[in-house]
Protein backbone atom coordinates (compact mmCIF):
# COMPACT_ATOMS: atom_id res chain seq x y z
CA UNK A 1 0.00 0.00 0.00
CA UNK A 2 1.93 3.35 -1.49
CA UNK A 3 -0.79 5.50 0.33
CA UNK A 4 -1.64 6.95 -3.69
CA UNK A 5 -5.37 6.96 -4.53
CA UNK A 6 -5.66 3.77 -6.74
CA UNK A 7 -7.15 3.80 -10.27
CA UNK A 8 -10.29 2.61 -11.64
CA UNK A 9 -9.87 1.27 -15.26
CA UNK A 10 -13.23 0.89 -17.21
CA UNK A 11 -11.91 -2.00 -19.45
CA UNK A 12 -13.70 -2.17 -22.57
CA UNK A 13 -13.61 -6.52 -23.52
CA UNK A 14 -15.23 -6.06 -26.97
CA UNK A 15 -18.20 -8.12 -28.69
CA UNK A 16 -17.49 -11.21 -27.03
CA UNK A 17 -15.08 -13.27 -28.47
CA UNK A 18 -12.03 -12.72 -26.04
CA UNK A 19 -9.65 -13.07 -29.49
CA UNK A 20 -11.24 -9.48 -29.78
CA UNK A 21 -9.96 -7.83 -26.88
CA UNK A 22 -7.47 -4.93 -27.10
CA UNK A 23 -3.69 -5.50 -26.05
CA UNK A 24 -4.19 -2.82 -23.08
CA UNK A 25 -7.43 -4.32 -21.86
CA UNK A 26 -6.08 -7.96 -21.87
CA UNK A 27 -2.91 -6.96 -20.42
CA UNK A 28 -4.92 -4.87 -17.68
CA UNK A 29 -7.17 -8.05 -16.90
CA UNK A 30 -4.37 -10.69 -16.52
CA UNK A 31 -2.42 -8.23 -14.03
CA UNK A 32 -5.50 -7.06 -12.13
CA UNK A 33 -5.60 -7.90 -8.08
CA UNK A 34 -9.10 -6.32 -8.18
CA UNK A 35 -11.85 -7.41 -10.62
CA UNK A 36 -15.41 -5.74 -10.83
CA UNK A 37 -18.55 -6.71 -13.17
CA UNK A 38 -21.77 -6.35 -13.55
CA UNK A 39 -24.11 -9.57 -13.81
CA UNK A 40 -27.67 -10.97 -12.92
CA UNK A 41 -28.58 -12.35 -9.96
CA UNK A 42 -27.84 -15.85 -9.97
CA UNK A 43 -26.27 -15.81 -13.16
CA UNK A 44 -22.58 -16.33 -14.14
CA UNK A 45 -22.00 -12.56 -15.49
CA UNK A 46 -21.63 -12.14 -19.29
CA UNK A 47 -18.46 -10.24 -18.66
CA UNK A 48 -16.96 -11.93 -16.24
CA UNK A 49 -17.55 -14.86 -18.95
CA UNK A 50 -15.08 -13.18 -21.70
CA UNK A 51 -12.02 -13.37 -18.98
CA UNK A 52 -12.63 -17.18 -18.04
CA UNK A 53 -9.10 -18.26 -17.25
CA UNK A 54 -7.28 -14.85 -17.90
CA UNK A 55 -7.61 -14.20 -14.25
CA UNK A 56 -4.76 -13.86 -12.11
CA UNK A 57 -5.09 -17.16 -8.70
CA UNK A 58 -5.16 -14.43 -6.10
CA UNK A 59 -7.56 -11.32 -8.06
CA UNK A 60 -10.10 -10.63 -5.71
CA UNK A 61 -13.77 -10.51 -7.09
CA UNK A 62 -16.82 -8.23 -6.97
CA UNK A 63 -19.70 -9.13 -8.81
CA UNK A 64 -22.08 -6.02 -9.16
CA UNK A 65 -25.79 -7.84 -8.95
CA UNK A 66 -28.70 -5.72 -10.71
CA UNK A 67 -31.35 -5.71 -8.41
CA UNK A 68 -33.78 -5.64 -11.12
CA UNK A 69 -33.84 -6.05 -14.69
CA UNK A 70 -36.95 -6.44 -16.40
CA UNK A 71 -39.09 -7.07 -13.23
CA UNK A 72 -40.23 -3.26 -13.00
CA UNK A 73 -41.01 -1.03 -16.47
CA UNK A 74 -38.36 1.37 -17.25
CA UNK A 75 -40.47 3.91 -16.78
CA UNK A 76 -41.50 3.24 -13.26
CA UNK A 77 -40.18 5.49 -10.65
CA UNK A 78 -39.08 2.54 -8.54
CA UNK A 79 -36.88 1.18 -11.19
CA UNK A 80 -34.99 4.49 -11.18
CA UNK A 81 -34.40 4.66 -7.40
CA UNK A 82 -33.84 1.05 -7.24
CA UNK A 83 -30.81 1.24 -9.83
CA UNK A 84 -29.60 4.53 -8.43
CA UNK A 85 -29.31 2.90 -5.11
CA UNK A 86 -27.39 0.43 -6.73
CA UNK A 87 -25.31 2.07 -8.59
CA UNK A 88 -24.15 4.50 -5.48
CA UNK A 89 -23.15 1.66 -3.24
CA UNK A 90 -21.28 -0.03 -6.50
CA UNK A 91 -19.32 3.04 -6.04
CA UNK A 92 -18.96 3.10 -3.09
CA UNK A 93 -16.82 -0.20 -2.90
CA UNK A 94 -14.57 0.70 -5.40
CA UNK A 95 -14.41 3.90 -4.27
CA UNK A 96 -13.09 2.58 -0.99
CA UNK A 97 -11.08 0.34 -2.80
CA UNK A 98 -9.42 3.20 -4.84
CA UNK A 99 -9.01 4.82 -1.51
CA UNK A 100 -6.99 2.27 -0.25
CA UNK A 101 -4.78 2.67 -2.92
CA UNK A 102 -5.62 -0.48 -4.81
CA UNK A 103 -6.35 -0.62 -8.64
CA UNK A 104 -9.52 -1.77 -9.86
CA UNK A 105 -10.39 -3.39 -13.34
CA UNK A 106 -14.07 -3.13 -14.44
CA UNK A 107 -14.71 -5.59 -16.81
CA UNK A 108 -17.23 -4.21 -19.87
CA UNK A 109 -18.73 -5.82 -22.70
CA UNK A 110 -18.64 -4.14 -25.82
CA UNK A 111 -17.08 -0.33 -25.53
CA UNK A 112 -17.71 1.18 -22.54
CA UNK A 113 -18.40 4.62 -23.54
CA UNK A 114 -21.31 3.47 -25.80
CA UNK A 115 -24.69 2.89 -23.80
CA UNK A 116 -22.85 0.93 -21.24
CA UNK A 117 -23.11 0.17 -17.51
CA UNK A 118 -20.14 1.38 -16.57
CA UNK A 119 -21.21 5.39 -17.44
CA UNK A 120 -23.59 4.69 -14.23
CA UNK A 121 -20.59 4.28 -12.52
CA UNK A 122 -18.22 6.87 -14.21
CA UNK A 123 -20.36 9.84 -13.43
CA UNK A 124 -20.60 9.05 -10.00
CA UNK A 125 -16.50 8.17 -9.52
CA UNK A 126 -15.00 10.62 -11.57
CA UNK A 127 -14.99 13.64 -9.82
CA UNK A 128 -13.56 11.38 -6.68
CA UNK A 129 -10.79 8.82 -7.81
CA UNK A 130 -8.72 8.58 -10.96
CA UNK A 131 -10.51 7.04 -13.74
CA UNK A 132 -9.52 5.41 -16.82
CA UNK A 133 -11.29 4.23 -20.02
CA UNK A 134 -10.24 1.56 -22.77
CA UNK A 135 -12.23 1.49 -25.78
CA UNK A 136 -13.34 -1.39 -27.59
CA UNK A 137 -14.85 -3.17 -30.54
CA UNK A 138 -18.89 -2.60 -30.39
CA UNK A 139 -21.16 -5.32 -30.61
CA UNK A 140 -22.77 -3.37 -33.80
CA UNK A 141 -18.71 -3.38 -35.45
CA UNK A 142 -19.18 -7.20 -34.82
CA UNK A 143 -22.69 -7.41 -36.21
CA UNK A 144 -22.05 -5.73 -39.31
CA UNK A 145 -18.72 -7.67 -39.90
CA UNK A 146 -20.67 -10.96 -39.16
CA UNK A 147 -23.01 -10.14 -42.39
CA UNK A 148 -20.19 -9.99 -44.76
CA UNK A 149 -21.47 -6.25 -46.08
CA UNK A 150 -19.54 -3.19 -45.12
CA UNK A 151 -21.92 -0.87 -42.98
CA UNK A 152 -21.01 2.75 -44.71
CA UNK A 153 -19.83 3.81 -47.67
CA UNK A 154 -19.04 7.37 -48.88
CA UNK A 155 -21.33 9.76 -47.47
CA UNK A 156 -24.14 7.61 -45.90
CA UNK A 157 -25.69 8.61 -42.67
CA UNK A 158 -25.60 5.75 -40.22
CA UNK A 159 -28.05 6.23 -37.24
CA UNK A 160 -27.76 3.66 -34.23
CA UNK A 161 -31.66 3.07 -32.61
CA UNK A 162 -32.11 1.81 -30.06
CA UNK A 163 -35.34 -0.61 -30.07
CA UNK A 164 -37.02 0.67 -27.12
CA UNK A 165 -38.16 3.95 -28.18
CA UNK A 166 -41.64 4.53 -29.65
CA UNK A 167 -42.86 3.06 -32.72
CA UNK A 168 -43.37 6.38 -34.49
CA UNK A 169 -39.70 7.88 -33.65
CA UNK A 170 -38.30 4.54 -35.08
CA UNK A 171 -40.03 4.97 -38.04
CA UNK A 172 -38.82 8.34 -38.06
CA UNK A 173 -35.72 7.97 -38.17
CA UNK A 174 -35.30 5.01 -40.42
CA UNK A 175 -36.46 7.00 -43.03
CA UNK A 176 -33.65 10.03 -42.46
CA UNK A 177 -30.85 7.04 -41.93
CA UNK A 178 -29.25 5.13 -45.22
CA UNK A 179 -27.68 2.63 -42.49
CA UNK A 180 -29.23 1.57 -39.73
CA UNK A 181 -28.47 -0.02 -36.40
CA UNK A 182 -30.87 -1.53 -33.95
CA UNK A 183 -30.27 -2.60 -30.36
CA UNK A 184 -32.35 -3.80 -26.89
CA UNK A 185 -34.19 -5.59 -29.14
CA UNK A 186 -35.44 -8.79 -27.58
CA UNK A 187 -39.48 -7.74 -26.62
CA UNK A 188 -39.75 -4.93 -29.16
CA UNK A 189 -39.32 -7.48 -32.24
CA UNK A 190 -42.99 -6.89 -33.83
CA UNK A 191 -42.39 -3.33 -33.11
CA UNK A 192 -39.72 -2.83 -34.80
CA UNK A 193 -40.71 -4.84 -37.64
CA UNK A 194 -43.25 -2.75 -38.22
CA UNK A 195 -41.45 0.41 -38.02
CA UNK A 196 -39.28 -1.05 -40.58
CA UNK A 197 -41.86 -2.28 -43.10
CA UNK A 198 -43.26 1.24 -42.56
CA UNK A 199 -39.52 2.76 -43.29
CA UNK A 200 -39.35 0.82 -46.26
CA UNK A 201 -36.61 -1.08 -45.09
CA UNK A 202 -37.47 -4.51 -43.90
CA UNK A 203 -36.76 -6.59 -46.52
CA UNK A 204 -32.87 -5.02 -46.41
CA UNK A 205 -32.66 -5.60 -42.61
CA UNK A 206 -30.28 -8.14 -40.92
CA UNK A 207 -30.79 -10.03 -37.73
CA UNK A 208 -27.47 -11.02 -35.90
CA UNK A 209 -27.99 -12.84 -32.89
CA UNK A 210 -24.84 -13.49 -30.67
CA UNK A 211 -22.38 -11.25 -32.67
CA UNK A 212 -18.68 -12.67 -32.06
CA UNK A 213 -20.24 -15.12 -29.46
CA UNK A 214 -21.22 -18.01 -29.30
CA UNK A 215 -23.95 -19.51 -31.26
CA UNK A 216 -23.84 -16.34 -33.36
CA UNK A 217 -26.63 -16.15 -36.13
CA UNK A 218 -26.90 -14.20 -39.18
CA UNK A 219 -30.35 -14.09 -41.39
CA UNK A 220 -32.20 -11.51 -43.28
CA UNK A 221 -34.71 -10.26 -40.73
CA UNK A 222 -37.85 -11.63 -43.39
CA UNK A 223 -36.65 -15.07 -42.95
CA UNK A 224 -37.24 -14.65 -38.92
CA UNK A 225 -41.10 -14.38 -38.77
CA UNK A 226 -42.86 -15.13 -35.52
CA UNK A 227 -39.25 -15.75 -33.57
CA UNK A 228 -38.83 -14.25 -30.33
CA UNK A 229 -34.87 -12.81 -30.13
CA UNK A 230 -32.43 -12.64 -27.52
CA UNK A 231 -31.97 -9.27 -26.39
CA UNK A 232 -28.36 -8.67 -27.18
CA UNK A 233 -29.20 -9.39 -30.97
CA UNK A 234 -28.75 -6.49 -33.06
CA UNK A 235 -30.79 -5.73 -36.27
CA UNK A 236 -28.27 -4.34 -39.56
CA UNK A 237 -29.90 -2.35 -42.43
CA UNK A 238 -26.43 -1.41 -44.88
CA UNK A 239 -25.59 1.70 -46.77
CA UNK A 240 -25.75 1.98 -50.15
CA UNK A 241 -23.77 4.96 -50.86
CA UNK A 242 -21.12 6.43 -53.50
CA UNK A 243 -18.22 4.23 -54.33
CA UNK A 244 -15.58 4.05 -57.14
CA UNK B 1 2.72 -23.73 -51.46
CA UNK B 2 0.31 -26.14 -50.87
CA UNK B 3 -2.02 -25.89 -53.47
CA UNK B 4 -4.57 -24.03 -51.49
CA UNK B 5 -5.91 -20.67 -52.33
CA UNK B 6 -5.06 -18.27 -49.79
CA UNK B 7 -6.94 -15.82 -47.45
CA UNK B 8 -6.77 -12.29 -47.75
CA UNK B 9 -7.73 -10.33 -44.05
CA UNK B 10 -8.55 -7.42 -43.65
CA UNK B 11 -7.36 -6.30 -40.27
CA UNK B 12 -8.90 -3.71 -38.25
CA UNK B 13 -5.86 -1.95 -36.44
CA UNK B 14 -8.27 0.45 -34.14
CA UNK B 15 -7.84 4.63 -33.78
CA UNK B 16 -4.14 4.17 -34.20
CA UNK B 17 -2.73 3.53 -30.53
CA UNK B 18 -1.15 0.04 -31.31
CA UNK B 19 -2.17 -0.99 -27.89
CA UNK B 20 -5.58 -0.85 -29.02
CA UNK B 21 -4.95 -3.49 -31.72
CA UNK B 22 -7.39 -6.57 -30.94
CA UNK B 23 -5.07 -9.82 -29.86
CA UNK B 24 -6.44 -11.37 -33.02
CA UNK B 25 -5.33 -8.64 -35.29
CA UNK B 26 -1.73 -8.49 -33.16
CA UNK B 27 -1.75 -12.08 -34.02
CA UNK B 28 -2.49 -11.90 -37.40
CA UNK B 29 -0.11 -9.05 -38.67
CA UNK B 30 2.89 -10.51 -36.26
CA UNK B 31 2.59 -13.22 -38.53
CA UNK B 32 2.16 -12.29 -42.18
CA UNK B 33 4.09 -13.32 -44.84
CA UNK B 34 2.45 -10.79 -46.99
CA UNK B 35 1.21 -7.71 -46.05
CA UNK B 36 -0.44 -4.84 -47.86
CA UNK B 37 -1.54 -1.22 -47.19
CA UNK B 38 -3.09 1.68 -48.59
CA UNK B 39 -1.10 4.68 -48.10
CA UNK B 40 -0.67 8.75 -49.92
CA UNK B 41 2.38 8.74 -52.84
CA UNK B 42 5.38 10.17 -51.24
CA UNK B 43 4.01 9.20 -47.20
CA UNK B 44 5.10 6.28 -45.37
CA UNK B 45 1.65 5.76 -44.30
CA UNK B 46 -0.52 6.00 -41.18
CA UNK B 47 -1.55 2.15 -41.38
CA UNK B 48 1.84 0.81 -41.63
CA UNK B 49 3.00 3.44 -39.42
CA UNK B 50 0.79 1.57 -36.41
CA UNK B 51 2.58 -2.05 -37.28
CA UNK B 52 5.79 -0.31 -37.10
CA UNK B 53 8.46 -2.80 -34.91
CA UNK B 54 5.98 -5.60 -35.46
CA UNK B 55 6.24 -7.64 -38.84
CA UNK B 56 8.69 -10.49 -39.72
CA UNK B 57 12.04 -9.63 -40.65
CA UNK B 58 11.35 -11.55 -44.04
CA UNK B 59 7.26 -10.01 -44.31
CA UNK B 60 6.77 -8.64 -47.72
CA UNK B 61 5.07 -5.39 -48.17
CA UNK B 62 2.63 -4.08 -50.88
CA UNK B 63 1.93 -0.39 -50.33
CA UNK B 64 -0.90 0.70 -52.33
CA UNK B 65 -0.30 4.17 -52.91
CA UNK B 66 -3.92 6.49 -53.87
CA UNK B 67 -2.98 7.77 -57.36
CA UNK B 68 -5.36 10.52 -56.47
CA UNK B 69 -6.51 12.48 -53.07
CA UNK B 70 -7.79 15.70 -52.98
CA UNK B 71 -6.51 16.79 -56.43
CA UNK B 72 -9.84 15.86 -58.38
CA UNK B 73 -13.11 16.76 -56.68
CA UNK B 74 -14.71 13.52 -55.69
CA UNK B 75 -17.88 14.76 -57.56
CA UNK B 76 -15.44 14.70 -60.92
CA UNK B 77 -16.17 11.25 -63.20
CA UNK B 78 -12.30 10.93 -63.27
CA UNK B 79 -12.39 10.83 -59.75
CA UNK B 80 -14.12 7.59 -59.61
CA UNK B 81 -12.47 5.76 -63.16
CA UNK B 82 -9.34 6.82 -61.47
CA UNK B 83 -9.67 4.95 -58.27
CA UNK B 84 -11.90 2.41 -59.92
CA UNK B 85 -8.92 1.43 -61.96
CA UNK B 86 -6.45 1.78 -59.03
CA UNK B 87 -8.77 -0.98 -56.76
CA UNK B 88 -8.82 -3.16 -59.78
CA UNK B 89 -5.18 -3.25 -60.20
CA UNK B 90 -4.75 -3.83 -56.25
CA UNK B 91 -6.92 -6.54 -56.17
CA UNK B 92 -5.64 -7.77 -59.37
CA UNK B 93 -2.22 -8.18 -56.87
CA UNK B 94 -3.78 -9.70 -53.94
CA UNK B 95 -6.07 -12.29 -56.10
CA UNK B 96 -2.46 -13.55 -57.23
CA UNK B 97 -0.99 -13.86 -53.90
CA UNK B 98 -4.23 -15.63 -52.93
CA UNK B 99 -3.96 -17.95 -55.88
CA UNK B 100 -0.67 -18.97 -55.44
CA UNK B 101 -1.69 -20.26 -52.06
CA UNK B 102 -0.40 -17.14 -50.26
CA UNK B 103 -2.40 -15.95 -47.11
CA UNK B 104 -2.01 -11.60 -47.26
CA UNK B 105 -2.85 -9.02 -44.27
CA UNK B 106 -4.52 -5.93 -45.63
CA UNK B 107 -3.83 -3.17 -42.65
CA UNK B 108 -6.65 -1.26 -42.21
CA UNK B 109 -6.95 1.84 -39.77
CA UNK B 110 -10.25 1.88 -37.51
CA UNK B 111 -13.09 -1.27 -38.49
CA UNK B 112 -12.68 -2.37 -41.73
CA UNK B 113 -16.41 -2.16 -42.85
CA UNK B 114 -17.22 1.05 -41.02
CA UNK B 115 -16.31 3.81 -44.09
CA UNK B 116 -13.19 2.07 -45.02
CA UNK B 117 -10.82 1.71 -47.98
CA UNK B 118 -10.72 -2.07 -47.73
CA UNK B 119 -14.64 -1.88 -48.45
CA UNK B 120 -13.46 -1.32 -51.94
CA UNK B 121 -11.08 -4.25 -52.00
CA UNK B 122 -13.19 -6.32 -50.14
CA UNK B 123 -16.54 -5.79 -53.00
CA UNK B 124 -13.92 -7.08 -55.65
CA UNK B 125 -12.37 -9.69 -53.86
CA UNK B 126 -15.14 -11.87 -52.03
CA UNK B 127 -16.57 -13.85 -54.76
CA UNK B 128 -12.73 -15.06 -55.76
CA UNK B 129 -10.77 -15.97 -52.71
CA UNK B 130 -11.54 -16.56 -49.36
CA UNK B 131 -11.84 -12.98 -47.14
CA UNK B 132 -11.96 -12.40 -43.96
CA UNK B 133 -12.38 -9.36 -41.69
CA UNK B 134 -11.24 -8.38 -38.13
CA UNK B 135 -13.35 -6.17 -36.97
CA UNK B 136 -11.85 -3.16 -34.53
CA UNK B 137 -12.66 -0.16 -32.05
CA UNK B 138 -13.14 3.20 -34.69
CA UNK B 139 -11.85 6.08 -34.19
CA UNK B 140 -14.71 7.42 -33.42
CA UNK B 141 -14.89 5.50 -30.09
CA UNK B 142 -11.51 6.80 -29.74
CA UNK B 143 -12.99 10.59 -29.59
CA UNK B 144 -16.18 9.76 -27.47
CA UNK B 145 -13.56 8.22 -24.61
CA UNK B 146 -10.67 10.85 -25.28
CA UNK B 147 -13.21 13.67 -24.43
CA UNK B 148 -14.32 12.04 -20.40
CA UNK B 149 -17.54 11.63 -21.05
CA UNK B 150 -20.25 8.72 -22.45
CA UNK B 151 -21.52 9.54 -25.70
CA UNK B 152 -25.23 7.88 -25.55
CA UNK B 153 -27.32 6.97 -22.65
CA UNK B 154 -30.83 4.92 -22.03
CA UNK B 155 -32.63 5.72 -25.53
CA UNK B 156 -30.21 8.21 -27.22
CA UNK B 157 -30.15 8.49 -31.19
CA UNK B 158 -26.24 8.93 -32.34
CA UNK B 159 -26.01 9.63 -36.32
CA UNK B 160 -22.90 9.57 -37.44
CA UNK B 161 -22.33 12.73 -40.55
CA UNK B 162 -19.90 12.76 -42.94
CA UNK B 163 -19.04 16.03 -42.85
CA UNK B 164 -18.73 16.02 -46.45
CA UNK B 165 -22.57 15.90 -46.98
CA UNK B 166 -24.54 19.27 -47.74
CA UNK B 167 -24.96 22.09 -45.09
CA UNK B 168 -29.11 21.37 -45.46
CA UNK B 169 -28.78 17.69 -44.98
CA UNK B 170 -26.18 18.26 -41.91
CA UNK B 171 -28.73 20.24 -40.51
CA UNK B 172 -31.84 18.30 -40.52
CA UNK B 173 -29.64 14.96 -39.51
CA UNK B 174 -28.29 17.22 -36.74
CA UNK B 175 -31.69 18.41 -35.43
CA UNK B 176 -32.76 14.63 -35.39
CA UNK B 177 -30.54 13.27 -33.25
CA UNK B 178 -29.56 13.16 -29.75
CA UNK B 179 -25.99 12.25 -30.01
CA UNK B 180 -23.54 13.26 -33.12
CA UNK B 181 -20.30 12.03 -34.71
CA UNK B 182 -19.18 14.00 -37.29
CA UNK B 183 -16.20 12.74 -39.31
CA UNK B 184 -14.15 13.62 -42.64
CA UNK B 185 -14.13 17.62 -41.72
CA UNK B 186 -10.74 19.05 -43.00
CA UNK B 187 -11.57 21.69 -45.35
CA UNK B 188 -15.42 21.04 -44.36
CA UNK B 189 -14.84 22.96 -41.18
CA UNK B 190 -16.85 26.24 -41.49
CA UNK B 191 -19.77 24.57 -43.04
CA UNK B 192 -19.77 22.38 -39.83
CA UNK B 193 -19.70 25.39 -37.56
CA UNK B 194 -22.80 26.93 -39.71
CA UNK B 195 -24.93 23.51 -39.44
CA UNK B 196 -24.24 23.32 -35.76
CA UNK B 197 -24.92 26.56 -35.34
CA UNK B 198 -28.21 26.26 -37.04
CA UNK B 199 -28.75 22.84 -35.51
CA UNK B 200 -28.83 24.14 -32.02
CA UNK B 201 -25.68 22.43 -31.19
CA UNK B 202 -22.48 24.34 -31.81
CA UNK B 203 -21.83 24.87 -27.98
CA UNK B 204 -22.34 21.50 -27.19
CA UNK B 205 -19.95 20.07 -29.90
CA UNK B 206 -16.59 19.04 -28.85
CA UNK B 207 -13.72 18.60 -32.02
CA UNK B 208 -10.87 15.78 -31.30
CA UNK B 209 -8.01 15.86 -33.15
CA UNK B 210 -5.73 12.58 -33.99
CA UNK B 211 -7.79 10.62 -31.32
CA UNK B 212 -5.79 7.78 -29.68
CA UNK B 213 -2.56 9.16 -31.59
CA UNK B 214 0.13 11.22 -30.85
CA UNK B 215 -0.34 14.97 -31.02
CA UNK B 216 -4.67 13.67 -30.06
CA UNK B 217 -6.26 17.45 -28.68
CA UNK B 218 -9.50 17.79 -26.92
CA UNK B 219 -10.92 21.19 -26.93
CA UNK B 220 -14.60 22.56 -27.25
CA UNK B 221 -15.00 23.39 -30.96
CA UNK B 222 -16.29 26.91 -29.90
CA UNK B 223 -12.77 27.60 -28.81
CA UNK B 224 -11.20 26.68 -31.99
CA UNK B 225 -12.59 29.21 -34.02
CA UNK B 226 -10.48 30.28 -37.15
CA UNK B 227 -8.43 26.92 -37.25
CA UNK B 228 -8.09 24.64 -39.78
CA UNK B 229 -8.06 21.04 -38.25
CA UNK B 230 -6.58 17.88 -39.64
CA UNK B 231 -8.74 15.22 -41.48
CA UNK B 232 -8.62 13.01 -39.25
CA UNK B 233 -10.35 14.93 -36.71
CA UNK B 234 -13.58 14.32 -35.13
CA UNK B 235 -16.08 16.71 -34.03
CA UNK B 236 -18.46 15.16 -31.11
CA UNK B 237 -21.91 15.81 -29.47
CA UNK B 238 -22.69 14.03 -26.60
CA UNK B 239 -26.32 12.62 -25.77
CA UNK B 240 -28.39 13.51 -22.81
CA UNK B 241 -30.98 10.73 -22.13
CA UNK B 242 -32.33 8.65 -19.24
CA UNK B 243 -30.20 7.62 -16.81
CA UNK B 244 -30.65 6.65 -13.14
Amino acid sequence: MSGATGTIHGVGLGPGDPDLMSLRAHRLVTNARHVAYFRKEGRAGRARGMVEGMLAPDAVEFAMEYPVTTEIPVSHPEYNATLSAFYTDCTDHLRKLADSGEDVVVLCEGDPFFYGSFMHLYTRLKDAVPVLVVPATTGMSAAWTATGRPITWGDDVLSVLMATLPEADLVRHMQAADALVVMKIGRNIDKLRRALRAAGKYDAAWLVEYAAMEGQTVQKLSDTEGRVTPYFSIIVVHGNGRRP
